[in-house]
């Protein structure tokens, strides 16, 4: 064969080889057939067997007769915890949320991201469960309706009408939980190599589930007063991202709360460009004053807002919400019944007849006040041995906390595990990985004085 | 520029355009460098940076100075609805669902795939309702730990072995539902691109749950005692599928069951293939006597077994599970926390309770007695219409039925709509579209006189 030859075989090789290194081309795939490939890229036919050939022989591809040519290699399963960038196991968001979901009553949890069981309104579940044993056969039994209980959709628009957010019922949809309602939206949006800017410290749970969906992720550092806008304005540039999933109230992990120079600034900066904004406001009714809220300005435009009641009421009774534009519910309703056919009824009528019982109002009044003495009381400890707040947030269960002299958050982490006690290292929150002297306080579990006793122990050591 | 550089340059874009209709490259995109494109191709940089510019000048794609070249459009929604092929409404396996689910009580659904109301455990929820308004606050607050219940686990490890199933608890996970446990699967081992075997007829929402993770779909026709070996053989051959989606027990919709010659012929003619095999059992309670399980022959080795409690005890109280190779409950488990942050106790308490409670073994031999009952009652009233069977079902709701001289099914439902009546057509069961002249009945919902009226009148018609 001519060197010219051999020249343009190389190049149809070396065309595959980039398109699987860039996963277009995945294990077991259909190449395109020699015919297209040959149109294609202007080249003979025997040009484009000979390529073939070529890469069956090495192995990168795999020839079926009569069939044609596929991707090499079965498709390995999306282990997340095999996704790099592989983390320290303190830092690793999975490993963290197991640590805090396995119940042991041994263990104290400052690191986790909820209130003890007996913080929450588990009066009016009690009552809720005692209603619905007595209502009618349909409700304990039928599945619900693809948008969900339609009484406390109505409630949910009547809360977000108060925080100045106009929806219609029909812009809300119900989920399993607020993280599967973050889910469907990034099922509906993204594809995989899309780029999605979190806070950076964010959730750490957005780490693991931005991970699910094969899209990088780029960190805006955040404020006292939100994320630094300037910084947005130049991810955007950047990046082009499709998506930025934030909270609005209070901030997990900081406790900031967004200004509303901030919104508005933020806002303008996503003008002209098809970014869609994810705003999770799962803290709203921690709240002393209600906070700005994007869909509140933005009149849920390019503004998702979702939310759920596992802080408040109940991570037991599952179910999260959806606010969104019309026609993108009435899509996510199609992809949600398609991967878990909808929900049921139960949760949504418990949570619909805990959340209006009169004392939900005075319960979540309790919570504040118990919220605030404990921010308080637990600063007053973490201060004696050094860790300082952040910020003093104004409401919420964070402290977000620097150590003394840098000290090494993981290590730290690791040597209270041996006691007994579980944190939340900082660098679990951080895209950039430039929180590794913070930790997150939940000061609602920080009760026990063998807590502070472990910290000192670990920061002496 | 000389015809020969012309032509190179049509190369660079014809490849490119190639790469976008494939989808290989997505709106929002980055192209490849012009540097590594060059070197890709074997082309000189001036020939690509024209190459790019020309399809920037096209629109096809857009210029980012300083950050390179992007496809252009904004990233297309996953709207279901929208992908090909688009299905007349009365045969899309969405619209069926929407159907079903919307609650009207005028409405009559024999074309649903549930039990009325009050042929659910009712009495068993109502009862696991009034004791968990008495336990323990941890229970009505919490979150699940990764795997779920250890009871409720524990106790469908026992049920798996009463059929011949040897799965140690920790690896049985629980799920949101049975479709979110198919789901989780999907994501965990489907790239797009891969294909899918399922039955054909399957249960319609697997088409609609599969079009969510946009793989290619191939069905097997399935014959009264299971799918056809042969095809199934050579659908391997065809397609080298990565997963095959199948109920065993009893079969929706035909209401087959699975022999134990062709399950373990099935089996016999995946080896040496990396075929994954799902094994959606769901509909078990409803056996009298147990059928063959791929899960029990295969010793869950490339079997994954899922089922729920939506069919026999309520599909308000949400649950379903997986019993898989240990290591890939493991992996599932954190697939469902990053996507769903794992589930509440509340609702596999409930299902343990009720499941556990004495009457429950009463209750599923009244609905067994009843269904057969329904069944003959059906069978007799649709024959008076010239509407047959296509087998008489050992067991289970469903009648998979012909309609009389080749009649469409999809034009008998839409005139059966109009009179209140919802059906369930063939073709939205069929990947080949080739069963439009038949009906999904479920015989617990066909007790009301006006739907044999209403499918004679459509019929005359």
């Amino acid at each position: 064969m001519s060197k010219a030859a051999g020249t343009r075989v190389d190049a149809v090789m070396d065309a595959v080889r980039a398109g699987i290194n860039a996963r277009a081309y995945t294990p077991g795939m259909r190449l395109p057939s020699v015919r297209a490939q040959a149109k294609t890229m202007r080249l003979s036919v025997s040009t484009v067997v000979e390529a073939y050939e070529r890469l069956a022989a090495e192995g990168a591809i795999t020839s079926r007769p009569g069939s044609g040519f596929y991707v090499a290699g079965p498709v390995r399963p999306l282990a997340l915890a095999a996704i790099e960038p592989r983390l320290e196991r303190e830092v690793d968001p999975l490993w963290l949320s197991r640590q805090s979901l396995e119940r042991d009553a041994s263990t104290l949890k400052p690191g986790c991201g909820w209130l003890p069981p007996d913080w929450m309104h588990e009066a009016g579940v009690r009552r809720a469960l005692r209603a619905m044993a007595r209502a009618d056969s349909a409700l304990l039994t039928e599945y619900a309706t693809p948008l969900g209980h339609p009484g406390l959709r109505q409630l949910l628009a009547r809360r977000m009408a108060a925080n100045g957010m106009d929806a219609h019922p029909e812009q809300i949809m119900l989920a399993e939980s607020g993280t599967q309602a973050i889910d469907l939206i990034c099922r509906f949006l993204l594809e995989p190599g899309d780029t999605v800017l979190v806070d950076d410290p964010c959730y750490f749970n957005f780490h693991s589930l931005l991970r699910a969906h094969r899209v990088n992720v780029a960190g805006v550092p955040y404020t006292p007063n939100g994320p630094d806008v300037d910084a947005f304005a130049r991810a955007l540039q950047q990046h082009s991202p499709r998506l930025y999933i934030t909270n609005s109230g209070i901030h997990n992990p900081t406790g900031a709360t967004l200004s509303p120079v901030t919104a508005h600034r933020l806002l303008k900066a996503a003008d002209g460009t098809d970014l869609i904004i994810v705003e999770d406001d799962i803290f709203a009714d921690f709240e002393t004053h209600p906070s700005a809220r994007l869909a509140a300005f933005d009149g849920l435009s390019r503004v998702i807002h979702i939310g759920s009641f596992s802080k408040t009421v109940s991570a037991s009774v599952r179910c999260g919400y959806i606010a969104g534009r019309a026609d993108w519910i009435d899509a996510l309703a199609d992809l949600k019944i398609a991967t878990s056919f909808g929900g049921g009824r139960l949760a949504a009528d418990i949570l619909l007849t805990a959340l209006t019982d009169s004392s939900y109002r005075k319960h979540m009044e309790a919570v504040r006040t118990k919220l605030a003495e404990a921010r308080e009381r637990t600063a007053a400890r973490l201060s004696k041995i050094g860790i300082t707040p952040w910020l003093v947030p104004q409401a919420g269960m964070f402290l977000w906390c620097r150590l003394p002299q840098g000290a090494d958050a993981a290590a730290v982490a690791r040597a209270c595990l041996n006691d007994g006690v579980v944190l939340a290292p900082g660098n679990a929150f951080s895209q950039s990985l430039t929180a590794g002297d913070f930790l997150r306080f939940n000061v609602a579990q920080c009760g026990d004085d063998k807590i502070f006793k472990a910290l000192a122990r670990a920061l002496a050591a």
